[in-house]
């Protein structure tokens, strides 16, 4: 057990920079921070490379430090000045990256896709509603925020841990589920496109969320089996993307009902 | 039409301070930022007390002057230290806070009722979504975040101006609405509850969302017709609560589909 006290320490420059996407390429790991998140990757069997925490929470939980492979005390300043949050909790843990670039031996279940979907908030709410509504997975376009970033981490709240999460070409995933037959539903803001309660799919499916402002690329709704609008009262334009996610997964996958 | 270019001038400071709930009842006004906004409140029929410009943004709409009570140019800097926005769009302006104390002569509609909702950007995308959903009014309790603070408007997207929005004691609220024997269902993020898709509600109904942390206040859990849940997998333990109130929303009111 290591005691650092400064934000200058190699290691605190190293978690500092894991909010950058090029270090967490680099270095293959992502950081976790608060109780929530600690707890939910340890559930999934997660290993925790380093384990960071200030003296009250790491005493309060002496168990834990056996199940990482490192743990450094800190002050609340250097646990503020790695987690960009305000009033940090005083845990926060390294772990592997996951491999994202997998694909699934067999395609099945409700899978959720998201093309360049650019605030983390919306992603990670996506995720973690993708979650509740029990579908297996989530593919994320490469132009969307960085789904290991520290915002989305945040607003997944440990939902990465219990479905698939990958990044991915979408016009690639789009071919696979047509190949086995298994229904892609696009999204519009468009009142000549399909009303979402018309739509029964079966237990494999996927839906497509686009862009904030632009909505899906054009050539991605021209591969789809069908593409969907919620319709709304007219004077309201739009509805936030993840609330529309919302709306729409639930609506589709009514398993859990 | 009058020039400022500094910060200290007494008008930026007035309209800096309506970024605070004292200045905005002292005054009984609030700020609309950006040109969507500017727009909605005057398609609505809105008075424009003060409108603030950058040079260009005034001169690529010279009619707009003509609507409003006073113009006043100023710089970008003043824009940005005004708006919080980064990016400002150069135009805002100053309009009347309306009378969000009225009650409706008539209970009909479908109203959505937050209780101590804190987050400014849930309230304004729950605003949004019940505009969306063709909603009749929203009412906010008053340990709610204050519905015409900057991040609230921001999020609404000018959805003030299509629904009734008001302030007041969901207490009184919930018995009048019951009084005229219109359900009125609570939400709980309780298995025991009542499935929110075995729920048909005619046309005029009303939908309470509780706090972030703690959802809804015991006692008005106690006074609704049922308290509503929606099933989640397992594994997740809770849905952000716009994105639940959006699925609610279009489940309850589907005379829009």
């Amino acid at each position: 057990m290591e005691e650092l006290t400064s934000v200058h320490n190699q290691h605190v420059k190293n978690w500092k920079k894991l909010q950058t996407k090029k270090y967490r390429k680099q270095s293959g790991e992502y950081l976790l921070d608060g109780w929530h998140l600690v707890n939910e990757a340890l559930k999934a069997g997660n290993q925790i490379n380093q384990l960071i925490g200030t003296e009250d929470q790491l005493a309060a939980h002496p168990d834990l430090q056996e199940q990482a492979g490192a743990t450094y005390v800190v002050t609340e300043e250097i646990m503020k000045h790695i987690t960009d949050t305000v009033t940090p909790q005083g845990i926060a843990a390294v772990v592997d990256l996951p491999d994202a670039h997998r694909v699934p031996e067999k395609i099945t279940g409700a899978w959720l896709f998201l093309d360049r979907v650019q605030d983390p908030g919306n992603v990670g709410t996506m995720v973690r509603t993708a979650d509740a509504a029990g579908f297996t997975g989530v593919v994320v376009s490469n132009r969307s925020a960085d789904i290991f970033g520290p915002k989305v981490v945040r607003s997944m709240q440990g939902s990465q841990f219990h479905l698939q999460l990958l990044e991915g070409d979408l016009k690639k995933w789009i071919a696979d589920f047509k190949k086995v037959g298994a229904p892609v539903y696009g999204t519009q803001l468009n009142p000549a496109a399909k009303n979402f309660r018309t739509v029964k799919p079966g237990s494999t499916f996927d839906l497509i969320m686009g862009n904030e402002g632009q909505g899906m690329d054009q050539r991605l709704l021209a591969q789809t089996t069908a593409n969907l609008y919620i319709p709304m009262r007219g004077e309201a334009e739009s509805l936030n993307v993840a609330v529309s996610a919302g709306i729409l997964m639930f609506q589709l996958n009514q398993q859990l009902g």
